[in-house]
């Protein structure tokens, strides 16, 4: 007898006869013989309709009240999921973040999960239970309700799995897996049987939507395998784990793209000590978050500095650059909304050399203008016009022939 | 500086624009100076629509599940409520009834209060705040959510009144106070000024639905002054405390109806010691609440054993009633759906004799007849055709001149 600990997503429960559906998947995994925890999500849109509700009786609402107001979304899913399997003969009980014991620190919309406290899930494990848990929150030491920002429901089950040493998560979704490229973008992309943590942390983080990269990163450090499969089939989908040692892994296993980026260039800063520091400072304080950075090298004793945030961190970044500009001496500042990112993932690039340059190549062909380009140990992306990235993925794909199962 | 408990009914937050009108009300209370405590109910609906949810995956939703799943209706209105009191410049926290320290037992659907663990609303009102609390829900000592029951909301604010030592609990709702009769049903019906514990708590037992009669119980031991007022007006409602023991009371003072009554009875009852517990034990065990219950004398070592119940218990009463019938021999039983009951209530009743027979007189006057009659002291209700109901409620009326200010 197996632990699995298993999520759904808002679109695998977003009406009652697709918490039916779920509630027969459970169930059926019950049958086979395995304990079965369940993190779900919001019913799809449910979380919308609370941030309209929220902008219907104030401009910008408080993050803790938000937070309490969003975590009801997946109580209700959470609920009505035992509820559908008591229906059909499995004694299950749900519980809210709180009641799953699991605890956070204190900033509230973006809560990193401090401890799991599993006492009362195994004690409901213990009675042969189905144990439904609400995802996407969880409480401080005050008893205060926390999120973990949107996308963020993949840290619970994941979290879960480590603390109850769950023999693997499963994270049923919209989509049959991981795929070489957005099979959106790319026609022929081709859905991966199997992809090493660290590969779909390069993913993840540099635009694929399929997890989010702070699970990754957590089944990657307690070496929980996690299985990305659609809720909608049985098609096998694609585990991640942390791969076979021994085998040559391919060298550019697939594409991750993104249209949210934006471009800040700092025009003539002087090239004094300390001075980036003082730029970049306050945008970390405000939870901006820099991808790219570049300095150019120092003319006449003044330097270019260009950096991307996400499209929707702009607005906030032009407001903290603007005065700092000014008190640094710089000359002045201009941004660029319309970027995006295409980024080329292997775990075998490390130990090769030339992927960069047949990915320049295959985007000169494709007539794609590269902005800037940024690299780790297994990945290498380039930052070109919002409105190229498309054509780039396909170029990409096609140059390393990933339609080709190796 | 007074602290002040309010509360908040469901049509009273129904929606975005309603629940600033609530917010305003809320920080007018403030700003004069006083501290206030908010129980907020679900905005209306909410509870119907998630009833309809749980119906769509389950027959028969289990009892915890259901608390936890409707739990979430009172904690969305306490946030937005709380978002729309920060946005007029008041500091606000919303508190599910958990974090308010709310505590149960652990019958769902229908918890008592156990006790009130008030330190967080404490801490919280040392920081000036305004503390919004979810109505109709509590925890269990296993942190398990537990629900009042439909009509429940009351308990917490006067709990919370009691435990708090509020100078004062209000009820605002969706009509302007307590009437001498259901002003729907009598067009001259007059709103009272003020009402004692006891006769408000024989009101609601009988038919008002102004307020729940375990909060006006709760107030009546621990003397917590109530006022019932509209949240749509300014106009003054009506307070229910002790009274004036000097002051004569009004002999009849309000009229309370209910539709919603069934009749069972039990022919031919052997007189036999015990056959009437082994009637009704199962009744209770089921949780059926009897209301009235008559014996007529024995002939022949045979009675009549007549009970009502609330229609909506009939179906469960008759199936236990009628393996029982055998059991003890009777001959045989009989149901009426279609009944009803009117009540006189007034503290002055029990000094006074005559005005069950006055009652008697008018209902007569008004062609209704009597089915079965129960009095307490300051109470005496007769059980009617469920047609006759707002006719005998108008002759009550009118032959206690109830229309008239004494």
């Amino acid at each position: 007898m197996a632990l699995i600990v298993q999520k759904y997503g808002g679109t695998s429960v977003a009406n009652a006869e697709k918490i039916r559906n779920v509630a027969r998947r459970i169930a059926d995994a019950q049958s086979r013989g395995d304990q079965v925890v369940a993190v779900v999500s919001a019913m799809g849109g449910t979380t919308d309709a609370l941030i309209e509700l929220a902008g219907q009786v104030c401009d910008q609402p408080d993050d803790r009240e938000l937070d309490l107001l969003l975590s009801t979304g997946e109580i209700v899913s959470s609920a009505l999921l035992a509820m559908a399997l008591r229906q059909i003969g499995h004694e299950a009980v749900s519980l809210s973040g709180s009641q799953a014991g699991i605890r956070t620190e204190r900033s509230h919309g973006r809560a990193r999960i401090t401890a799991v406290q599993p006492g009362r899930i195994q004690k409901e494990l213990a009675k042969s239970r189905v144990v439904i848990v609400a995802g996407f929150q969880g409480v401080t030491e005050e008893m205060d309700v926390t999120t973990f920002g949107r996308g963020g429901s993949d840290i619970t089950p994941v979290a879960l799995a480590v603390q109850l040493r769950a023999a693997r998560c499963e994270i049923f979704t919209d989509v049959e897996g991981v795929y070489t490229a957005d099979p959106r973008v790319v026609s022929n992309a081709r859905k991966l049987k199997h992809i090493r943590y660290e590969e779909m942390l390069e993913l993840a983080s540099h635009g694929a939507k399929v997890m989010h990269p702070r699970a990754i990163e957590l089944g990657a450090e307690f070496k929980v395998p996690i299985l990305v499969a659609s809720s909608f089939s049985d098609a096998p989908g694609t585990l991640i784990d942390g791969g076979e040692p021994e085998k040559e892994a391919r060298q550019v296993m697939g594409i991750a793209h993104d249209i949210d980026v934006a471009k800040v260039t700092v025009r003539g800063v002087p090239d004094h000590p300390g001075l980036a520091a003082k730029l970049f400072a306050p945008l970390s304080e405000a939870g901006i978050r820099l991808d790219t950075v570049v300095q150019n090298a120092s003319v006449e004793g003044k330097a270019d500095i260009t950096f991307t945030v996400s499209y929707q961190d702009l607005k906030r970044a032009s407001d903290i650059v603007g005065p700092t500009v000014l008190e640094i001496g710089a000359h002045g500042w201009v941004s660029d909304p319309n970027l995006g990112k295409v980024s080329i993932v292997g775990s075998g690039m490390q130990s090769g050399a030339g992927y960069a340059a047949d990915m320049f190549k295959a985007l000169h062909e494709a007539e794609v203008n590269i902005e800037l380009i940024t690299t780790s140990g297994i990945r290498t992306t380039c930052i070109v016009d919002e409105a190229k990235v498309p054509e780039a993925v396909r170029a990409l794909h096609d140059a390393f022939s990933l339609e080709v199962e190796e």
